[in-house]
């Protein structure tokens, strides 16, 4: 009962946040950022996709989501999950965007012998491992990045295209 | 009539990550950070009344969570806040906790003159102005931290307080 | 008779170290960490049995502590032990807590063409090779870990392992 | 009983690791370091008369010891002293030796109009408030500092006091 009581207190208070951040936006803020660069509400679309995908596979998880700018949007860590990964996950997402590549693809590019070998010591160190992805809208533009760290490289790949994908769809 | 779709599309979702969160917790991650912790759901809870607190008051914030070890636990920015107070909110969360004390009781002890004038520079750079605050349990307890950047000191205290305020009572 | 003077001096201090310190423990400082975490006790003992190790093997090491939340809790340089140790016994001790993984695990994931190729730049940059072991407690759950570094891998690894086992058995 | 127990076991161990090192040093090590320097058991007399200095009055501490060369011999934190203060003991140990004066004198030289104004962003950030303070031998010799955070300025030079006057008298 207590915890049926828990669990309606959290939608509901979840459900002011979404209404009065619907209320707020386009308002005052709207000569702040560029139109069409991912929002909070998308993030938390985005955010969700991935923890669910996570939580089906059983995976301890940092997520992180940058915007078009390559700046951090949103961060979660979940319980249990490395913490090696709080930095990884983020260095994933911004090295996503700002090579427009997949960390996974960049991950080719990076072996001794290939074109891009060294590059992760620029930019105060890059992630060149598979876990980052570019988040594209409808019209694939690119709006920002998602970074994911804690499994697998397989792992982490999948949950950054399972966040990723609720926008391009 | 699309829009009230999204809508409970979003509660669906949202409610389908605390379902999986909970039957996950307390199994194989169980042994991986200490009890008593802060942990996901919590962080949840505090960021939802610190942006309520934003949302309310019309401001435009960038919110950070610690946990007890000072590692990042969870962070949003939302629409149209500055990019600059990603750092800081990060900064002050991770400051608070680091000295047990609110970055705005750090402020007083920090100024030219005073005992700690300087600090700032170590631990990679440090908060020293309103922000952080503690998060404490029912018990007292110090569970992490939250820091808060965006607004005037007096608006981040008050949103950073909200968040904390959570876990208190 | 002067060396057996200072020889009663030298435990008569610790003695009073330790007394000192279970009586204060658990009274005001008992809110300012989390219950379970390696205390100062436990990290000397580590301390002891892998210098107890070195000293065994004669090996000269840096020996680092790190508590739950990856933070430094206590360090020993030998004399005589490599100055760049300092660093790497540090980065391997916070490495393994950050990764849940002992650092020769690391190593073996870190190689050129191996998953987490390009790893070591992340984090202000990770030890990947051996000498870094997670510290247990005997139900298995982490309070910390423990770094070394001076002689070859397998002798860093070797008094890792001696420090680390004194907790868990 | 097993209390008492557990006390000799403490004492034999220690009893074990200092016996150890008399019979090392001298030996292959002599040619790695320079005579006179701080050693490992000078640095343990140090550490064990800051700690007592810091248990008499119920100080939670973080205390660090370089040598002659500035860098890290050794550190402990103390349970449930400050996270930030691991940082801030090791600056204030680096600051003193590196400048050849307390930090408390060093405060004084650089607040805002004074001669060192400024001095504590080089050398990847100094530590200009008090509570570092030189170890010198019974000729006057400066053979490394220690650094002492987790209190009150006073509390903190009172502390690092009492750990250097061990090696000067």
């Amino acid at each position: 009962m207590q915890r049926r009581l828990m669990y309606f207190f959290k939608i509901a208070l979840i459900i002011q946040l979404f209404i009065g951040i619907s209320a707020w936006a386009g308002q005052d803020a709207s000569k702040l950022y560029l139109p069409g660069d991912i929002t909070q509400e998308q993030a938390h679309q985005v955010m969700a996709a991935a923890v669910k995908k996570a939580v089906d596979n059983k995976l301890l998880m940092n997520i992180a989501i940058v915007d078009a700018g390559g700046n951090l949007k949103a961060f979660m860590r979940m319980d249990g999950a490395f913490l090696a990964s709080i930095d990884i996950a983020i260095k994933k997402a911004k090295t996503a965007r700002s090579l427009n590549m997949s960390t996974y693809e960049l991950s080719k590019l990076t072996q001794p012998g290939q074109e891009l070998y060294g590059i992760e010591v620029t930019n105060g160190g890059m992630a060149i491992f598979g876990g980052g992805e570019l988040i594209k809208n409808k019209d694939g533009l690119i709006i920002g990045a998602i970074g994911v760290s804690g499994g697998s490289v397989a792992e982490d790949m999948s949950v950054a295209q399972a966040g990723a994908a609720v926008m391009s769809k």
